[in-house]
C-alpha cells in the first residue's frame, strides 16, 4: 500500500479511519485472515532527508512495536508492506521497502529461478552499489539492477532495462516467463509504479481516483473530507465495491501519480544492447 | 497433533510419510494455507525423564530450526501444537505444550473474558505450583488448576474439577459459556483427551483406530505397514476422507488413548465447595 | 535513562551530541561492551496523551528499528531501558519500561526469591489493575503494588506502602533483604525517582545538575548550550568525571525532578496496616 | 568450540560435566559475561548423512530452546559457535557454523573492508555453488571460496588458495592486512583446523592433548575418565591453565585432528594464477 498527500497519522492509515477506504486491500494484508506472515515493513519521509523504515520479521499483525509507531509518526508519504516470501529466508534485511538515499522500493511478484539467475544479475549491479545490498531477495535484486540503469534519473527507462535484462537473461535460461511484479517507487517527491510480467498476466495493482472528485460522487462519505485534495492511494487488491473509487493499472504500464499528477504509460522492457 | 506409538523420527510425523495421514489436519496447521501464526511447540519424550519441548513465537513454516530438530529427532511420543492467540502476547512462555515435571499439556479453546476471571483463578492455584507458571495465558491455568486439583493422580477427576471452578466462578461473573476446551495430556505413558465446552457445542477433536484394524481396511496403504500395531494419534481437524480412520471424541467427553488401551467415558464438571 | 526538558530528537539523546554527557552511562547500556543483552525498551510521550513505547527482546545495539525510530521521534519526556534479567523469561512483555495511563515506570534492582513472595504480592494487587499485567516480573509487580497503593495520588507514598509490603512479607519468609531498587516513574508532567533497598545498600542513581548553572561551570561546553534550560538527566552510573554534572540520590531516598523542581526527600518504607 | 570423540550429550559438552574442562573458553563465550550476543548455532552429526544446524539470532544465553535440545542430542562430532557481529546483519543466515552437503565451516577474524571486497569475491565462487549462500557475511564467502578451490577434495589447499585470493584482492585495493581467521572445518569424519592472518598475528586457536596421556597427568580428574580415548576439543581461548591440556596451533598453521590423528602444517596462502 502507498499513501501520498498531507500529513497524516500512520495509524490512521494502517488501523483507523482512512483505513476503510483501503481496508480490503490492505486489511486482507494486515489482518489475521491473511498468511502473509513473513515479515512486514513501512517506510515513509519524516526528520531529516532519507526516509525511515520499520521492517521485522513477524506477522505485522503480531508486533506490538508496529502500533505503537503508528500512533506517533504523521507523514506525507507512506509506503507498507507485507510480505510472502517465495523461498529467501524470512529475515528483516529480505523485508519491504528497501531503501537507497532517498528512495524507497517495493516489489510483489517474484524473478522465476532467481536462485539460478541471482548470480548473473548480481555481476550487473553497479560496484559502487553492490555493497547497499543486504539482503538475498529478488526484490532487493531489480532495486538495485534499477538503481544501476539510472534509477534516480529516468525511473520507467531504468526499471524497463532491468526487466529486459531479467527476461533476456531467463530465456537464455530456457525459462519461459521470468518477471512477474507490480512495483512502486518514490524520492519521497514522485511515487512511480510498475505492473509488468513476461507473460502479460500481471497481478493486480490499483490507484484511487483523485479526492476531489471522489467527493463529489460520494458527499456523504466523512473519510473523504478528512483527506486532503491532492490524496492518493496504490493497493494491489481493492475489495471494497465503491464504484469509481479504484482505477486498475493497465497491464504492462508504468505511471506517476502525484499532487496534480497522474499519468500511465505503456512499459516495454529494454533488452541490453 | 499427538502421536503415541513406535520410536518415529519427528520429521516423518510432521513433514514426511506419516503424515500424509494426519496431513489434513496438521497441514492445514503447519502449512502456508493457515493463519494460525503465533508461534508453535512440539513436545517429546527422549532422552531423562523429563519431556524436551521446542517452542518458538514465529509461524511454524517460518522455522528452520524445526526442520532441522525434526529430523533429528524419534519418540515414542509427540505432542505439536500451532497457536492462534486468543489476545494474550506472543512469546514463548505462551506456547503449548506446557510442562510440569513428567506432564505435558496442551489446549485449543479459551476460557471466556479470561482477563476478568484470571485473578480469582490464580488464586486457587496451589502456592507451590505458583511459581512454575511462566506465561499468561488462559491454557496454562487450565493446566495449573489441574494440577492443584490432582492431575497426577486422576485427570479425569482433576479436569471435572478445573472446569467447574471456571464454570461456577464464570457463571457468577455473568458469563454465559466460560469454558470452550479441548485438551490433550500426557505423563509420558498414558495420554488423555478431552472435549468439552459450557454450550455443548465443543471445537472437534478426533482419535485414529487402531492400527492392526486400519491395515485390514486399507491393506495397499504403505504408511499403515510403517506404523507400529499401538500407534495413535489424536487431531482437531481429520479433513482427509479416510473411512474408518478417524473416530470423532464425543461432545463433553474425555478418554485414554495407548496401547491396547482405547477408553472414552463422559465428563462431568465438578463445581467447586 | 531519563531524560526531561525541551522536544529533543531521541536519536540526539540515546546516540548523538547530547550522548556525550551521559554517554559513559547510557553507553555502557547501548553499547557493545555491556552484557545486558535481555532486551531494551524506550517510553516517551508525544502524540495523544499516552506515552509511546518501543520494547523488544534483543540487544538495544542489535535493533536497527531503534535506530530508525530514533531519528523520526522528538519528545520533552524520554525513559530508556536496558534489561538484564534475573531470572524472568526475555519476552517483550518483561521489557520496561511499563506503562499504565499516562504512567510509565522502569526499575533496576530486585525482590530477592520473588518467585516465592509472587503469589501473595498478587493478591494484593487491585482487581481492577490485575488484568493489565502483561508479564511475569517482580519489576512490573511492584509498578502494580505502587498503583494499587495510590501511585498516581501520591507516588512516595504509594512507593513507601509497596516498599513496606514486600518488606513485611518478605521478613515472614525469612529473606533478610527482600527489596533492592532504583526506580524512575512520570505521569509525563513531573518526574518522580526512588532509591532504596533493605540492606541500605542500594545501586546507584545519579540526576543531572541544573543546566544554567552547569553552563556558567562549563562555558566551552557546546552540547550544554543546545539544552533547554530545564533539562534533567537520570542515570544509574555516570562513569563522565565532568566535576558538578552529577549528583548522587542519596540512600533511601526519593525524589521529584523536573523543570524549575529539584527536591529530595527520605523514604521509609510502610509497613501494611 | 569443536568437540570429536564418542557420542556425548550436547548438554554435556555446552553446560555440564565435560564443560568443566573447556570452561574458560566456552564459558565465557555462552555465559553472561561475555558481549558476544549476536547469535549463536551448533552443527552435529546425527541422524542421516548430513549434519544438523541449530542457529538463531539472540544471545545463547537466553535461548531456551538451546537448553532443550541440547539434553537431547548426542554425538561425536559438534561445532559451537557464538557470533560478535563485524557489521554484517544480526539474522540467522549469517550464524555458523555453514553447511554444505555433509561439510560444516566456522569462522572467527574477519575479511578486512569485506564490502568493498564482496563483489569481486563473489564473482569467483563457482556459479554451482553460489546459488546455496544465504547470508552476507565474510565467514560464509570464505567457505564457499574454499569450497570453490576444491575443499572437499584437499582443504589445506582449498584454504590457502582461498585465502590467497583475498590478499591479492585485498592487496591490489590497497588493504595492508586482508585476512585474520581462524577456522575450523569438517566432513564429518576429519576435522581441519587453521590459524593465519596476513599481519601474522592471528586470533588464538587451541586444540586439547590426548586424552590417555590427559589421564595419566591427572589421575584424579573424573571428567578425564568420562571421555573416549579419541576425544579431542577446539577452543579460541582456554583461560583454564591445566598444564599440558592445551595446545596452541603455531601462527599461520593448519592441522588434522582427530582420532589417532593430530598432524600440524605451516599454511601458505596460494595467490590465484
Amino acid at each position: 500500500m502507498v499513501y501520498v498527500g498531507d500529513f497524516l497519522s500512520v495509524d490512521d492509515l494502517l488501523f483507523r479511519p482512512v483505513h476503510s477506504l483501503i481496508d480490503q486491500s490492505l486489511h486482507s494484508r494486515l489482518g489475521v485472515e491473511t498468511t502473509n506472515g513473513d515479515g512486514f515493513g513501512i517506510g515513509w519521509y519524516g526528520e531529516g532527508t532519507i526516509p525511515a523504515v520499520f521492517k521485522d520479521t513477524d506477522p505485522a499483525w503480531n508486533n506490538p512495536n508496529l502500533r505503537e509507531i503508528a500512533r506517533q509518526i504523521r507523514t506525507p508519504l507512506l509506503f507498507a508492506h507485507i510480505r510472502a516470501s517465495t523461498g529467501t529466508p524470512v529475515q528483516r534485511s529480505n523485508c519491504h521497502p528497501f531503501r537507497h538515499g532517498r528512495w524507497l522500493w517495493m516489489h510483489n511478484g517474484a524473478i522465476a529461478r532467481f536462485a539460478e539467475l541471482k548470480r548473473d544479475l548480481m555481476l550487473v549491479v553497479d560496484a559502487s552499489l553492490y555493497p547497499e545490498i543486504e539482503g538475498s531477495t529478488d526484490s532487493e535484486a531489480l532495486f538495485y539492477l534499477a538503481l544501476t540503469y539510472g534509477l534516480t534519473e529516468d525511473p520507467p527507462g531504468a526499471v524497463a532495462r532491468a526487466v529486459g535484462l531479467v527476461e533476456d537473461l531467463g530465456r537464455r535460461h530456457g525459462i519461459p516467463h521470468p518477471v512477474q511484479m507490480t512495483v512502486a517507487t518514490t524520492d519521497g517527491e514522485s511515487l512511480w509504479i510498475f505492473r509488468y510480467s513476461s507473460e502479460r498476466h500481471t497481478r493486480s495493482l490499483y490507484y484511487s481516483t483523485d479526492v476531489v472528485q471522489l467527493r463529489e460522487l460520494y458527499p456523504e462519505l466523512e473519510v473523504l473530507r478528512e483527506l486532503g485534495d491532492a490524496t492518493r492511494f496504490v493497493v494491489s487488491e481493492p475489495l471494497r465495491d465503491l464504484q469509481g473509487l479504484w482505477n486498475e493499472v493497465p497491464e504492462s504500464s508504468w505511471g506517476v501519480i502525484g499532487p496534480g499528477r497522474q499519468e500511465i504509460r505503456p512499459l516495454s522492457p529494454l533488452p541490453p544492447g
